[in-house]
């Protein structure tokens, strides 16, 4: 099937956040979704925007059932590591089961290990749950290390309310 | 013991990498740094800095064994969540050994977290070593949850070489 990656406009950010409340559905953690599309607009498309995203499109007469020609997308940003330099983090990989199967998944990662290369990061960092064995053995497939099993690395975090109670307790200067 | 917690200088860039082979070594990969004061300097320094850092320091009568009045270090970034929003990642908190016990690593996570609510970040974010169980105690016994227990989540790499034999396969536009 044809398909065509591209950066995200401003205007796909309603079919980014339609695909972003897919994947948490997936991930049964649809009520955990506060972003809506007015904020990814704000947050991705300002002076110095929070995340890049990649979308992939089909033609308009392969469009989903639906009638959809967004049928993934790639959300990622640059983090850093006091090892190695400049990394870049996939957040979020999705494409609609309906066109899975196509290398859609593939391209947009591939897409993304790019960028990456093009902005001298040194690494591609990403998350997967435990359960989710296909995507695990798509990136183990594509030479990902998975690091909590090799090394112990856990995730930790602080909710808004634990990080606010913290921030209560913080030395004055 | 006095301490006082400060946004880092680029001056202060030697103290903080000669702290992240301390923390490495501990962590038993010193063997990995590749990161030297002069690429936190221009990596932390410039017009789109890649992180923050946060570092504390002692007064002259209180300086370690080896003369340093610089005795810790909290280095962050932002992240973004598709479901949330805005977030802080703390990539490293340090402390020197001979300095622990004075509520230094406390200051400085809740300096972090101050800042984060200031940015109006709505998480915190970090990751241990397994084995690490003094910092796993010190950070749940703050409110903090281990997402790789409670969820399930594996953090996944591609080193350099993967990433950049993915960027070949990537789709021509």
């Amino acid at each position: 099937m044809d398909f065509k990656i591209r950066p995200a406009r401003k205007e796909d950010c309603k079919d980014v956040s339609r695909m972003i409340m897919d994947l948490a559905v997936f991930e049964n953690v649809a009520d955990q979704v506060k972003i809506s599309h007015e904020e990814l607009e704000r947050d991705g498309f300002c002076q110095n925007p929070l995340f890049e995203c990649l979308i992939a499109e089909v033609p308009e007469e392969h469009k989903s059932k639906d009638g959809f020609t967004v049928v993934g997308y790639a959300l990622y940003f640059y983090t850093y590591s006091t090892w190695k330099g400049r990394s870049v983090y996939l957040e979020d990989l999705y494409v609609m089961p309906e066109f899975r199967g196509n290398g859609i998944g593939k391209g947009l990662l591939s897409k993304v290990a790019e960028v990456g290369k093009e902005k001298q990061c040194v690494r591609l960092n990403l998350s997967v749950l435990d359960w989710n064995t296909s995507a695990r053995e798509f990136y183990a497939a594509k030479g990902a290390q998975n690091l909590t099993e090799s090394e112990g690395w856990h995730s930790i975090r602080f909710d808004k309310l634990n990080m606010e109670n913290l921030a209560k307790e913080a030395p004055k200067d």
